[in-house]
């Protein structure tokens, strides 16, 4: 199978090579000259052979808007667009729209795996019809991880990126989850070793998993997470996740703990306690500090 | 009526200053000289008419305790001690079983009104039996506000500070709505001038209240709270708030947000936001701040 | 001045008949015949003296978005339109422009006062220009409360919406606090009589309020609320302050858990809680209800 | 080595099962006679060599201590007790000081596993001295998972169930982040078929685990989960967690939602939420259920 890979950072790089590992013919191409194998994206469509397959893996929101608005013009009927950045699943269904008017198929594709996808795979949520998703099918099982397991049709336009919207807002509070463990065996100073007992947990306990596994690796490399602030930047899904959990009048209560957490992190004297403060000083006389 | 009253500090020197204005004889006891009437506890003691009534206004924990105990062995059969101060309801299981051992009464008192009670009066929640509470009686009214509300028998020993404790959790919720809902306002900047829009709703709307006018005067006297560190205190009553609704089953969402929103404006780099950043940099490589 | 007022529910018939009784001369239509001045919009506008000032309180979304598209076919240069519904501020914006292309003038006005207003006046945050806010100020000055306080104007097209909306949210979290702790005294049977509890709040604590006045009127109603359910619905502006502060990156975790415990309210039977029975069940053999 | 085991139910039997496979001596006793392997505690101790090690496997709580004063008796210098139960880690001191009268030693040992623990092993995270836990050794490790992980000497007493407290606070946040994630995906009905999403992701994702894993068997079993109640249990941990994060001013929002969470749904009618339409009835005259 020949596709063409628009956008060839940390993610499109490593899935640009698993993809070449497993036979596919890549056409890869970036802003940046020294990755993209070739100069423009009129000659990435050109490169490839028709019902031509076209993965955007930019950054969400305008530059992915912008390049399936330029793809739009670029291909043609019967061709396909997959979108396998960390899109809103909202902006699915204008891109959709724009392509179906060319006759131009759409999947959107949510793509979970980081830095790990290389080896391991990458794990993939798709939305979109069915003929569009057979013409995919050779990268999507190129990029999966080996198993049984990482791959799924999740329904119909829309429903990968809102997949893969889901999973990150579970992956918000799971983290969050063993943050909190961690802090108070941390302070609480009744184990002798913390890292110790996270990593006990790694076999036979209800909690196992790899983000377990991840944090015991984090742990061991920097004893404490002495070199790391305690400053947490969200990246949209895990606040799509509670918006969309607020417009089915879903109860998200632990996924958005752990979105507040972070916006909470991120600020070094928050407003909302200076009213505090402020309130508690004008009734008790307690002292504020400036 | 007689009284004695032990602590007078910024509660306790008002309460001393109201109760005398009403024409009650306090005889005030206090660690510095320069504030006590007498120069011991027991002289204190020695200066009441039988039955003697003893208001310990110290603070709680330790300090209250050693001074009932005191009091079991200076007082006799048919006085009265009350504890006024911020103690855990179970402290008054126990003070009150030691007193009764002695045939002394005893009263818990939950006291409200922080600087402002000595011109407004303090609201009173008290639980003991009726029969002590009659020989305190005269002190309550002199310190409740005037009109018909700001007291209460609660019920039996430990009613008092009970009731008292729930509404301290009540007001860390309500201190907590409004503060986010300034936060919010402040940062969206849509309107023009915050603290008019918080003065309007003093009147008319559904959430005028005392706090409310007091945000309003912390945001007059200081523009912005821009002297005030969002830095807050707890107190014991948060924290036992939250921990008497685990103990019965009774969830209580907002109080414990704002419990613990107080418990995070405390540190400098929290160690769950450290554990997150760490877990994030391990999957998907993402920056840590260090 | 006179005024014409589209909607005569419970809200615009009362607001009808206090500015009436403060002299303003109201023309006001429904789609109730019985309750209706007039026929018809047209016949409304017709009957109002140039410049027009008509106040729309129909309910927030396509009724308040169709009548404004109505007016401005209606109205022309120098005339304003009033929405005083709870639109969501972003509303504000597309009706703005949208009259603003036919030189009429746009304000959004939340209003806050419910059954009480007539007698009591209503709060006003409002937003728009200067001079269009000047054509409705008599109104405002007939609908405010008589002190001081209740009325404000917020900033430009938007700001009054937004600062209703944030009302709202806080005085959902108000709501939630005074109902957390009444059901933790209830629960803990501490006290011989929460009512009076409650009602002796009312007086010299940091938690007296408007709300506290009439969940003390609630509980002499309907002592216990045997006669109510544990049912809330919620009405559009607690969801958006939430989604503001997300928008924001501002923590709301009080407000949140309020809106989170009115939808969980509505379920028989929460799926978030038949998953967890059933990941009980897998690990530990734990029972569950079927 | 032999060993003495106090409670043969769900998890004592198959410890007592995986320990005899692992070659150790075990004596069960149990009060149902069907399973127990001696007729009395005195008889359980009789049968075992000196130093004796007798593991006590009965309810946290009063049978566990009433167990451990019974042992304290039967056992003397040199002995050793461990306790396996689900105890708050608080008790061990009490446990641990009593035995230490009479020269006997102490081990508290949390135990992970349920009813997979036979096949697969028990995490354990024990407490206690050194000399005591060489002991108990050959127990441990017959029934740790086969792995490097899984058992951990995590500190001194009371470790053990501190740090098995933590891990299942850690537990009830995770099962609530794939619970509200499942309501989420179920309600939104953008995917076809979320039994197969979640299915998905036990590779290549971030949020793979065991208890994805379980919660997958679980949709598989009873597709939709139409036969469980929106009902949970909580045992004891998730309370003690959220007790000990407030005791160390440790804020665990995560944790604690999903404790409350475990709250209300056990309740049919909230009264928290009777109180929220109580007053939105006052100020609203919003309709009431009842």
């Amino acid at each position: 199978m020949d596709i063409g890979l628009i956008g060839l950072g940390k993610m499109g790089g490593n899935m640009r090579e698993r993809m070449r590992r497993a036979g596919l013919t890549v056409v890869g191409y970036d802003r940046n000259p020294d990755v993209s194998d070739v100069d423009s994206l009129a000659a990435l469509v050109e490169a490839l052979p028709s019902p031509k397959v076209v993965w955007v893996m930019v950054p969400a929101g305008d530059p992915t808007r912008a390049t399936v608005a330029e793809l739009a013009d670029l291909l043609g009927e019967g061709d396909v667009v997959v979108d396998g950045g960390n899109s809103r699943w909202t902006d699915d269904l204008a891109n959709a729209e724009l392509l179906a008017g060319k006759g131009i198929g759409y999947v959107d594709c949510g793509v979970s795996g980081g830095v790990w996808g290389l080896e391991n795979g990458y794990a993939l949520m798709y939305g979109g019809d069915a003929d569009d998703i057979a013409k995919v099918q050779p990268a999507f099982d190129a990029l999966k991880p080996e198993g049984e397991f990482g791959s799924v049709h999740a329904g119909k336009v829309g429903a990968g990126h809102f997949s893969k919207m889901v999973h990150n807002g579970i992956e918000y509070a799971i983290m969050q989850a063993y943050a909190e463990g961690w802090e108070l065996l941390e302070k609480a100073e009744l184990t002798d070793n913390v890292t110790e007992v996270f990593r006990s947990w790694r076999e036979g306990t209800v909690i196992r998993s790899w983000l377990l596994d991840l944090m015991v690796n984090a742990l061991d490399e920097d004893p404490g997470l002495s070199q790391v602030a305690g400053y947490a930047e969200d990246s949209g899904e895990g606040r799509w996740t509670v918006e969309a959990g607020i417009e089915n009048a879903v109860a998200t209560p632990a996924i958005t703990a752990a979105l507040y957490a972070r916006f909470v992190s991120r600020q070094d004297d928050a407003p909302t306690m200076k009213a505090i403060a402020a309130m508690r000083n004008q009734f008790g006389g307690h002292a504020v500090r400036s």
